[in-house]
This record gives C-alpha cells, structure tokens and sequence, in this order.
C-alpha cells in the first residue's frame, strides 16, 4: 500500500509501505477513508518530536472501515465504519480505569505516528481496537468526523473542561488555529458571556467570528487591552493556550482574572516563563494535558445532531495519493489560509490483510 | 502605645507610635494578647514587597481582646476575645461574595502590616471587623491560636485543599519551615497513603516527622529519588510548593505524576522556569493562592478539639517589648532552630483608645 513515511527531520514521502496486519489479538486493521493532518504531524517534520523513528508512517486521525480483526476484539466487526481516536487506551491500566486514556500504560497513549506507524496511509493497525476505534452515526459525513479523532476532543477536553467554562464567563482563547477554533465551538456548550479570540492573522480571527468568537483581537497588547476593557480591568475568567510558544502562555498568565483558569492545549517545544511574581498571590489555576478522548461520544452524536460546525473547519480537500501536496499546502497555511486539510481516495478492495503469526 | 514600625529596606524599630482608633463604623480595636513573625515580615524588610509604605505598622497575626468597636460592627463586642485574621473581608464585593476573601476587592484582602497598620503593636485596628475577625473558643491555647491567623488557613487551603488531597494519595510537600509544617499536619485530615516532607536543613526534617511526615529527603536529587522509588517512578499526587525560590517550584514539576497537582503556596520574588516541552503532555494542574481564611472556623474548632498540633510549632516565646529580640531570633532560623516565634504581653489597660471623627 502507499503511506507517508518520515525520513528523518524535513524528510518524508508518500511512498509503497508493506500493507499492515492484525499483530495482536485486539488488533484491527483499518481501510483509511479519510485522513487529516495534525499540526503535531510538521512538529514531528521539524525534528521535535525525537522520539519517532524515521521509517514511521504518520498520523493520528482517521475515519475507516474496518477489514480485520484479532481474535480478542469484540465491539468491532469487518465492515463496521469507525472513527480511529488519536489515543490508544488498554483499558485495563491504572490510568485507563480512571478514564485519563492518554495517560495510558498499557501499550497505548498516543502512539499512532508516533511510536507505531500511523493513519496518512491506505491502511492502519490500530492495537486495542475495542476502547481506541468508535462506531460512526450514520448522520455523519466522513470528512467531518475524522476531526473528531483529535482537534475537537482535545479542543474540549484540555480546553473548555480543563478551563471549567461554565455560563456568564469571558472566555479568551490565544491561537485561532483548527485547535483554537474548536475551542471556540466547543466553549459554546457552556453559554459564556462572551469568548474572545486573539491570534496573529486577520484571516483567523474572521474564522473564529464564524465559529461563534464575540470578540476578536491581535495578539499582543491589543488583545491585554480588549481584555481588560471588556472585564472592568479584572481579566478573563478562562484563558485557553492553543499556539503551544512560549509569548502566548506568557499572555495568557496576563489576560486571566484573579481566580481564573489557564487551560494550556498548546504542545510546546520549549519552556516558558512563569511569573510567580505575580502570580503566587492570585488564585490562578492552571492546567495542562494530553487528550483522552472520553468525549469523544458525546462529540459524535453532537455532530449527529448538527451541534458542532466542524465543516467550516474544512478548507481543503484531498485524494488521499495527494499527500505530498495536502502536506505542502497545511505546512505553508498563512499563504494558502489552510485550517484543515482532508484527504480521502477511492476504495482499494483489492489490497489483501495478512494475518500475522502473533494472532491468537 | 509601642509597636514595629518599618522604615523601609533593612530598617525597623519597637517605638512609640499613636493608638489606634476606629476610623470607620465598621471597625474594632483590639488590644493584641499574641502576635507572631512571618517569613513575610522579613520578605518586606527586604524590601521585597515595595508596596509596603515607610511608617507601616507590621504583622498580620494576633489574638486579642477587642476594646472598642464602630457603630456598624453587628457581631463583635468589646471584651470578646478574638482571632485577627491576616484577611480582610468586606463580604460585599464579588470576591467575597465567592468567599473568595484573599481577593476581596471593597478594601479587604491582606491589607494588615501590608497596606495599613498591622498587628506587632500594642494595639491594632480591624477594618470591617465583622469578618475579619473569629470568635476565640475558650478551649485553645492563645499562643496556639495565633497561628490560625495565617499559617495554618494557608497550609490548608492553598496547599492541601488547592492541591486536592485525597486519601491513598502520595503528598509531597516541599519546604518544612512552619508553612511546609502546618501543611504536613493538614494534609493528615485526608489521611494519605504517605507524606514526603523535602528540606535543605535536617532539623526542619525532623519536625516533620513529628508532625506527621512519614518519609523525609534532602531537596535535590534524593527528593526525587525518594519520590521515584515510592511511587514506582510515577510521581507524587500531590506536590506542596511551601518555600517561594524557583529551584524548590521547578523540583515540585519534575515530582508530579502524570495528572498530579502541584499547589504553590510561597511567596516568590523572581520568576520560576516552566518546563511546558515535558508538562503539556502530562495532565498537570498547577494552582497559586493567597488564602481566603473561609476554613478559619473549622481549624479553630478542630484546634479546639485537639485535632491541630500547632504548639509543636512554636520554638520561642517572648513579652511583646522583645519584639527586636523576637525578629533576631526568627530571622536566623538556621542557627537559632526557630520555627515560629509568639509573642504576648501583660496586659496594659491604661491605654486610651479615641473615637475618630469618622466614627458614625
């Protein structure tokens, strides 16, 4: 089959792979449908992420039909059409019994593109089929969905809940990338007074007006100031980090309100400067997190019911044999004005699954 | 009367300053039985917290005798014997309408030795007496009760309830000075499976176990060592940040297990390093707080029964005219052994308070 391949850092292709098998009893594998790309995934490029060996395929997200299963797995069926999460969960560690899925010791975590091969190819193995694939509604078109695999979970969970939106709050949110802008979406469930957006670009503070911003500002002194203006000096409630640098973690220490929140989504590469200064005295909470993914359910069947403007989040749309150029367009998005990039190809029938010798 | 007067960086004096009197109806005066040193005090002489004016009376703790109250004071009397409290309320203000008194914006908050006239007096003035002050029962010891004035309302509620102890939970607490102390004996109400108490001096290790540490390191690579060999290399629960220098903020991130909490309670004076390259994967939540006092009654009642080992805390008392003594002693912990100094008179009721124009 073809898959995108790293090669070490600034180095990848989309070339022919070994097709994937069913290694492990709970085991699946997975004819990719649609498949995106993660802004995690040019980190990994960049040579961030040390830990992913080169000949790895990459990502994380996708939205399949399942072809074949291990002899353990039991919620999942050949033919059944799956969201494939971004996070693997054993289900039986310590961390999975507790629901923090993304903390999980048993195997799984994140590991698709990143420590096994991953979902920006024609097939996948997902390990742990049962508690890390989850059925698709058929209300759902394909290329929504396959944004539930990680940004909208991970926009939710680290953001909106880890930040305790709750009804009346301001709610800021710093980065309008994909990341943000589910942020923004999903926020909403939790009827604030108003959500501020701050990020660089004119273009994506208009894509967060779209998705229900109620204000808007550049990052930077712009954005202390409408803060301060909007909250008689106090600061937001809620700040929600969705860039991951160091400037805009600092910004959001400054923009939140005594007793406030900082929910941290941002995957930072670098450490930042925490002003205990002024901090220590000032009830700040602040939270970091990797996804789990435990919402993704309720997630699914708000896209069901049409709750969850993940569509407008779409900008770009790909065959799946275009992976070289769908990475070139998300990479260079300030010129292309990319948020998300999907990419789905025809149906390859004919690829045969080999079932390997560790099924049980 | 006599009380401590800053005169800016390095320099105060016991020396003759006017009485106090009630300035606005809503405050008491209150003849001080017992104050007592903080690490804060000698942060400001210092000069480390610039907004303590020149002339400030300091301290933020006492128990006393209340001698006159204004006309708007509705649930303090004179004679009552009280708890000062190191936190204003004006129970008006949205803060504090929250309960949320360390905030309270309608002039309260820490103001006492801080922005008005404190406590290391003969004589002291509450404003908005009502909630700032508590009833003393007649079961505890004064001396004792002077260290719920601050340290053991801070202990508590930044550090264990912020830090959400919970039973079974591995505990941390960083920094065994009388903070890090009273913490240790808190945490205990929520009986952890084991409290780790980290310090650079062995003697503060010592008291830590006597107030209820089951294990105790050196800070540096043997805290972490420890931690890791306790926790099956997963990290501590509950890390209690209880000193206020960035290595001892920086040593409780590298501490925490993956979901743990990290609750700061010192007082910092320079930034600390936040090392988000390995903590935004890591589910953790990190809190700051000045205290709000709201769990001053309980600790009083649990004091009274018994329940609070705060006399193993104070090493030295002195009269209220040793007060340049008392901040010697205290300010060379090291080599004196102090952990908290208390200091009380005899009385002196030939003191006369006046009624202020303000009065109504």
């Amino acid at each position: 089959m073809k898959a995108l391949v790293f090669h070490g850092p600034g180095t990848s292709a989309w070339e022919d792979v070994p097709d994937p098998a069913v290694q492990d009893a709970a085991d699946a594998v997975v004819r990719v449908e649609a498949v995106t790309i993660c802004g995690t995934d040019l980190h990994i490029l960049k040579g961030d992420v040390p830990e992913v060996r080169p000949g790895t395929v990459l990502g994380h997200e996708a939205v399949g039909e399942v072809v074949e299963v291990g002899g353990a797995v039991h919620d999942v069926r050949p033919g059944d059409r799956v969201l494939v999460s971004c996070i693997t969960a054993c289900g039986r560690c310590r961390f999975c019994r507790e629901a923090a899925y993304g903390q999980c010791r048993g195997g799984g975590g994140w590991i698709l593109g990143h420590l096994i091969d991953g979902t920006q190819a024609e097939y996948v193995r997902v390990p742990h089929a049962d508690l890390s694939t989850y059925p698709l509604p058929g209300a759902v078109d394909v290329k929504d969905a396959v944004l539930l695999a990680d940004i909208f979970p991970t926009a939710y969970e680290v953001g909106v809940l880890n930040g305790r939106v709750a009804p009346g709050d301001t709610v800021a949110v710093v980065g309008a990338g994909p990341i943000g802008l589910a942020t923004i979406a999903t926020a909403g469930f939790f009827t604030p007074e108003r959500i501020i957006a701050v990020d660089l670009a004119p273009a994506r503070l208009d894509a967060a007006k779209n998705l229900g911003a109620d204000a808007v500002a550049l990052a930077g002194d712009e954005a202390e100031q409408l803060v301060a203006d909007l909250t008689q000096d106090l600061g937001a409630d809620v700040v929600i980090e969705a860039v991951g640098v160091p400037e805009s973690f600092e910004l959001c220490t400054r923009i939140v309100r005594p007793g406030g929140h900082v929910a941290n989504i941002g995957v930072h590469g670098k450490p930042a400067t925490l002003h205990l200064e002024d901090l220590w005295i000032k009830d700040v909470t602040i939270t970091t997190g990797l996804v789990d993914t435990r919402s993704t359910p309720t997630l699914l069947r708000m896209m069901a019911a049409g709750r969850l403007p993940a569509s407008s989040m779409v900008t770009h749309t790909f065959l799946l044999d275009d992976m070289e150029e769908a990475y070139d367009v998300f990479s260079r998005a300030a010129d292309t004005g990319a948020l998300k990039v999907v990419l789905g190809g025809p149906r390859h029938d004919a690829v045969t699954v080999r079932a390997s010798r560790q099924e049980r």
